[in-house]
């Protein structure tokens, strides 16, 4: 299945500036994107960048400097179904639990992100559109539902997971198999429990 | 199979200060709890309240004051194999995430909950016992492993969501089928689109 993986290089991760200085942040995007494309590699998938801006890749790169919606879209109109779209930025997910979207029944088949967003989804409906505004999940369903598709939820806490925040680097350290773990460990993240039964990440030296 | 649902009516889900008052936090708690009940029978489960005072329930209350770990050991000691834990504040579960867990293969399965907890588990090994400080759910696997037991993760997004701050109630909102949602719309709350991207959560009254 083809497998589409949005990625904007400019600036990414801008709420990780706290820990991460720009180039970091800049290399961190990169490995987190590797490990999502090798894990959909590794579920039998074929990977394709979908870039803002060129980049050196060992998969194929399309580039489209739309927003991100408006990009997809442009993808969705012209390709073959079934199209799997993947967030760049799952550095937990393995390929257990792209081969659980891949494989998985109904017409759409939508993975949620944590606080509404749409982490990953397949169609085999070529007249789905996405909108990837506000609480993109329930307009997501919500646009299936008015197509008259078949909509399944994919209940996957790794596709779940998508790395914003200082926090979300925990679930990297708990649970990530690939190398943005071992990127974060080198640059000096380690686990700390705060309290009772909090945990925390810190940072003790500069990479 | 056995189902145990530890739970602690005493000044629960404090974290929740700021919008719930403390009656407010009693009753959510106990709504919740229920959901959690109701979607373990639906999956074919039975199950057990394990609680830190006695409380009236549909369900067979087991009243423990001890600490959870303490607890739950002293019910692992003492039952039947196999037997499932599953965490009274997963207000999103539902009979399929449930079924998940209780038909996963593996001698011990775990179901790891956000940020390093433990938020439900199924074992067949009789020697098996918790410890739920600190990052529990590598705690867990590794006593698991220690005792040479065949340890499965259940990768569920539904499972992984336990409700302990303002925006945990954002997946109830989006994600609930069961009767906190409906608590939670009573009394007043509801999504707002914040920035882009971002939804955040909102009180319009008391209710």
């Amino acid at each position: 299945m083809r497998v589409l993986i949005p990625f904007a290089p400019r600036d990414p991760k801008t709420r990780l500036s706290e820990i991460l200085n720009v180039e970091e942040r800049h290399l961190f995007a990169e490995v987190m994107l590797e490990d999502v494309a090798v894990a959909v590699e590794m579920a039998g998938g074929i990977p394709e960048i979908l870039s803002t801006d060129m980049i050196e890749s060992q998969w194929k790169v399309i580039v489209d400097d739309r927003p991100l919606s408006v990009a997809v879209n442009g993808v969705l109109e012209k390709s073959k179904m079934p199209i799997a779209i993947v967030m760049s930025d799952l550095a937990i997910a393995t390929a257990d639990s792209i081969r659980k979207l891949i494989e998985s029944e109904g017409e759409i088949s939508i993975a949620p992100g944590n606080l509404g967003g749409t982490n990953a989804f397949v169609t085999w409906r070529e007249d789905f559109r996405v909108d990837y505004h506000g609480t993109s999940y329930l307009d997501h369903v919500k646009i299936a539902e008015e197509l008259g598709a078949n909509v399944t939820e994919v209940d996957s806490f790794r596709l779940a997971t998508d790395i914003d925040v200082k926090e979300d680097l925990i679930e990297i350290l708990i649970h990530g198999e690939g190398k943005s773990r071992d990127w974060l460990i080198e640059k000096g993240f380690h686990l700390e429990v705060k309290g009772q039964n909090r945990v925390g990440i810190h940072r003790s030296r500069k990479g």
